[in-house]
């Protein structure tokens, strides 16, 4: 990995995570020579302390609710208590399963792969353990990590994010979530399966709410009877410790007592300190700003993943980086649709969604001109038989393309698929309605959404 | 539910399984006067002997097994047995709720609902209790029952059906499953769930035989893996009661011996006695022989669902009696593509397919005319967390529409709607490739395998 000073790459790219890592693959594969510079380990954010660790916790939740409630399926089983020490191990092996697979596709592709914390020097230039790396083209994806509030301060033991919640050596009897976006209804989510007392507290009157506004009352019914205690509309004041614990006062005078405090507020860009200004590139709070190629306000500089502000999420890294990677590379690539994107949540039932609520749709196209219609997975054999509750909501401009399809239900997170290229190829509800779904699936809901939605409902009242 | 004599219905429909309610409830959705005669329950086999109870079965055996590997997860529980009188509670609750939901749906739809074993008496007229019921149009959608093999007698104690399975009260120790289709191996999964020593007994070389061969192959490597025995390529010869069991020969000369024989080798249509050929409907095998438009060789009778040589579906029957009702309406509706039905085997790893084979693929456009591309679940982290091993395997005319997708892991099956939709709307990969999928889901796995066959593979090598 030395690098030979005259060397001129085509592309260094400053960060291994799923925007880096994916710009470094795409890159190397359409004949370009690639820096990929990372300071901790390729696969960043998502693959370390983000999607994958998560959704290990939240499938182990899944394995003890289920065997909590095995007798409703006739299965005699004994839940016993969570293992932390087994969950670590599991989340670990599936970790480090992943990350070799990602090593190897690194390694055979012939990528420079330089292991070090990077700094932009120049537009064209960026340094590493005292080495430069020259490019003709830099690729910024330094990623992002939690945010904490003004005064509250994370001490890592009782009052964490969710870097120090992946790893955390034991079971909180009672914990307090703040924030009830994505990450903390899936913390949430995953604690109440291990049998933690959890109280979310959100400012905004929903959790999760950018989502439509049915998913998030789908969501808030499934958790009050899952024993999730939230605190909606409510804005956090203040935190301190008590004698084994913690004590969240809110702005409203209430107050809730728990054995540590989750901030679960978000993540804003790491893009501080590292030469970023000084190169002249444009940023708006801390975000690196781009046009729709991803491309900054200085021409040798672009820029992905959750350092720009776009979905914070690590498809769209992805998306971002292969973009990048085309068009240095002389390919045509087309902008992302950010709305044609998939969102999945996958707390217990999960929540996910393509293209835009009926409140957006409502300001784009009029309210006269939006059409909903809601498919209760009461009707669905599938969801039944796995003994969970949901809705698929559809948003259609009337006579037009469904714009928008918004789901709620355990798995329902993998129909997002055929949602997305009904969204994408904009679908007339009756195209996809003369189509025939596989019985008994949770995806035929999907189908029998449409069918109702084109004036024809199968398994569904008119 | 009186019939006045005078009374000429638009439709009658003889059989309130999946085909003929659909036919029923679109056709009075679409102002027609409707008869619907059912000697059992509506809902047919598929809703009280078939696709349901058999997948409340799997679902049954699934929280078993996560009961029994959940220490892998991190999760201590013990698996202590299965009570099928639990089990069977289970299940019954699914169908009745499934059952009373259509019941509503038949009552609201103001169909004349006749309970009774009807009989066809003239090409516009059935008897059911000595009643005449005179139609304009005759639907005849009277299903199929388990087969069996000539000398193979039925005991129902120990050498059952599916219809027997599907009510047993005792987990067998031991079970012979003769079939290796799609009845068989999900019984064969759910009873090895359940603990019971299973051998499949298939006389074609593979399981799963209309499938994909490479389905088939991963299925047979996750069921050795799984413990269950199959013995392919091996005729069936005769079958003896032991002392407490049976002892099934084989061809080969092999036998085995187990507790009980379940007989899988298909459905065959309920066409006999009816007053079907006096009518001179024109039949082959038992099956009535339709149109493109499901409509028989007497003009006034068509005929939908397991009795016609179509694939025995239960989404099938519903398209074939939506289309019917359509067309008795003046609708124009469109021939269905058999070939984009989705198929979905919902053993333990799931197997899923729509389009055609390699094979087929082969003879219908030229060995060198044929693309093929394999994607491994052991790339795909959701799958990872599910510890779940399969592929999805593409098969593309060059240069042109992805024609077949044939997967194999656990929920698979649900990624059948993106694959049936990339069939149906003729697909090109790159046309899918530049879709954003959901991280980390096992549907990204069709977008990475779309990727790769696109020639721009993310995670997955050149």
């Amino acid at each position: 990995m030395a690098n030979d000073a005259s060397t001129v790459f085509d592309v260094v790219i400053l960060g291994g995570g799923s925007g880096g890592y994916a710009a470094a693959l795409r890159a190397s594969q359409l004949g370009l020579d690639v820096a990929l510079i990372e300071k901790d380990k390729v696969g960043g954010t998502c693959l370390h302390n983000g999607c994958i660790p998560t959704k290990a916790l939240l499938h182990a939740g899944e394995i003890a609710d289920q065997a909590r409630e095995s007798a409703q399926f006739g299965i005699n089983a004994t839940f016993e208590g969570v293992d932390i020490a087994g969950v670590h191990k599991y989340k670990d092996g599936v970790i480090s399963g992943l990350y070799k697979g990602l090593q190897g596709l690194i390694a055979l592709r012939k990528i420079t792969y330089v292991a070090g914390a990077g700094r932009l020097t120049s537009p064209t230039t960026v340094e590493v353990n005292g080495e430069r790396y020259e490019g003709r083209h830099i690729i910024l994806a330094t990623g992002s990590v939690p945010k904490s509030l003004p005064g509250l301060e994370i001490d890592g033991d009782r009052v964490i994010t969710s870097d120090h919640a992946l790893v955390l050596d034991r079971i909180p009897k009672s914990a307090v979530v703040l924030g009830g976006g994505v990450i903390g209804v899936e913390f949430a989510s995953a604690w109440k399966s291990f049998g933690v007392d959890v109280t979310i507290v959100e400012a905004l009157p929903h959790l999760v709410p950018v989502e439509d506004e049915n998913s998030s009352k789908l969501l808030e019914r499934a958790f009050r009877k899952r024993g999730i205690k939230f605190e909606l509309g409510s804005r956090f004041s203040g935190v301190e410790y008590t004698q084994d614990g913690i004590r969240v006062s809110l702005e409203n005078g209430k107050q809730v007592e728990a054995e540590l405090l989750l901030v679960a507020v978000g993540r804003g860009p790491v893009s501080q300190g590292l030469g970023y200004e000084e190169a002249g590139v444009a940023m708006d709070r801390g975000y690196i700003l781009v046009d729709e190629y991803m491309q900054t306000s200085v021409p040798t500089i672009s820029a992905v993943g959750d350092l720009v502000p776009t979905l914070q999420l690590a498809h769209v890294g992805f998306a971002e980086g292969i973009l990048v990677a085309e068009r240095l590379a002389g390919l045509r690539p087309v902008p992302i649709d950010y709305d044609g994107v998939p969102r999945v949540t996958y707390c217990h039932p999960e929540v996910a969604s393509v293209g835009i609520t009926e409140e957006k749709a409502k300001e784009l196209y009029g309210a006269d001109k939006v059409v909903t219609l809601k498919y209760n997975l009461g009707g669905n054999g599938k969801s039944k038989i796995l003994k969970t509750q949901g809705e698929i909501k559809l948003v259609q401009v009337r006579d037009g393309a469904v714009v928008g399809v918004h789901m709620v239900g355990d798995r329902m997170g993998e129909q997002v698929g055929e949602a997305q290229l009904i969204y994408n190829w904009e679908a007339l509800p009756s195209e996809v309605a003369q189509l025939v779904h596989a019985h008994p699936t949770q995806n035929e809901a999907l189908g029998e959404a449409h069918l109702a939605l084109a004036g024809k409902p199968l398994h569904a009242h008119d």
